[in-house]
């Protein structure tokens, strides 16, 4: 599992000339890092007289956090199996029209989930974000600076994750596959873009 | 060592109630990330028949992504101790007028070192999304997307850095050191915007 290398190693493992982990794994990692110091954030608004209002609030945050830290932990690891996955296909025999046609559906499947890990990430990060919002706006003022530091992070997962959903549109045949896929990017962009602007002008550093 | 440790060990101690490693480790973190992402896309170029033309400047890159990478992890133990300190700075006692004085002057020396590793961590970081750019433009088209996570995430450190910068400013009494870091932040952020515009642009994922 790479979350249980340390980080000098899958930073290592990152940099060489192995395609997987890559972009998309970073994405996750990026996302798993926000929704950490999201919790980071709520944990110490937790248990302060001056935040009693927000207690609940905060625990539950806190929970969601954790969840979503596991999940892109997750994430990162599919990423990088999707990944290796088409790789695979792209290997298969294509002597006889029958294995030509067998290989390119497989190349077509399994190009498709890999882009949708990605758009995952994508999805999960803007949820972290809004998250992150509700630690800038009600959390500890001392960790502002760390809850807006969560929000940019998720945002920069929700653009990479974007970047590796749209690297693989160009390969992918199926026509309402590819206008679904497109729909969601320009609404979870958008999001993403209105949250950030709406956000770091309410964190206010 | 904070590098040390796993993924998953690092992310939980990021995300508990302790507030170093915080804001400024993770935007290390993210510097690394994308040091290592573009030495990845460097590596994938090295080697190729038709990227024979940019073979140094890859060999190049790649040794100097490597450098970044390393020397964020170092920039993120460093960020933890800073803030450490200026958490034992605030505990010195102060019965006396002498000891107040002396906690005050610690107190603003720790500060002052607190805001500077996180300005290192952004000026670094602007440095690698002008590597990641290189890559974006010369390295293997395959691994565009890659390079442009590499990019996004320089920028998330850039930005993450300075955030830690800012949070520390309403604390320091030295108005020369505050003149000199807010002029230091006005042109990094001013680069860093431009610099992102114009590189995603080339990217055209």
């Amino acid at each position: 599992m790479l979350s249980d290398m340390s980080l000098k190693e899958f930073l290592e493992k990152l940099s060489s000339n192995e395609p997987a982990p890559g972009g998309g794994s970073a994405a996750a990692l990026a996302g798993s890092i926000a929704a950490s110091l999201g919790c980071m954030v709520a944990n110490l608004t937790i248990g302060k007289k001056k935040y009693e209002e927000v207690e609940e609030e905060m625990k539950n945050l806190k929970v969601k956090f954790e969840e979503y830290r596991d999940k892109f932990l997750q994430l990162m690891e599919e990423d990088a199996e999707a990944f290796n996955e088409v790789i695979e296909a792209l290997k298969l025999p294509k002597s006889t029209e029958e294995e030509k046609k067998a290989r390119n559906e497989k190349i077509q499947e399994k190009t498709k989930k890999a882009t949708l890990v990605p758009l995952q990430i994508a999805k999960d990060a803007l949820e972290v974000m809004e998250l992150s919002g509700v630690t800038i706006e009600k959390g500890y003022k001392m960790a502002k600076s760390d809850a807006a530091i969560s929000l940019v992070m998720a945002k920069a997962a929700v653009e990479g994750g974007l970047y590796n959903v749209k690297i693989n549109l160009p390969s992918i045949k199926d026509e309402d596959f590819l206008r679904d896929i497109n729909s969601q990017i320009e609404k979870i962009e958008g999001e993403a873009n209105t949250l950030e602007l709406r956000l770091l002008s309410k964190a206010n550093i």
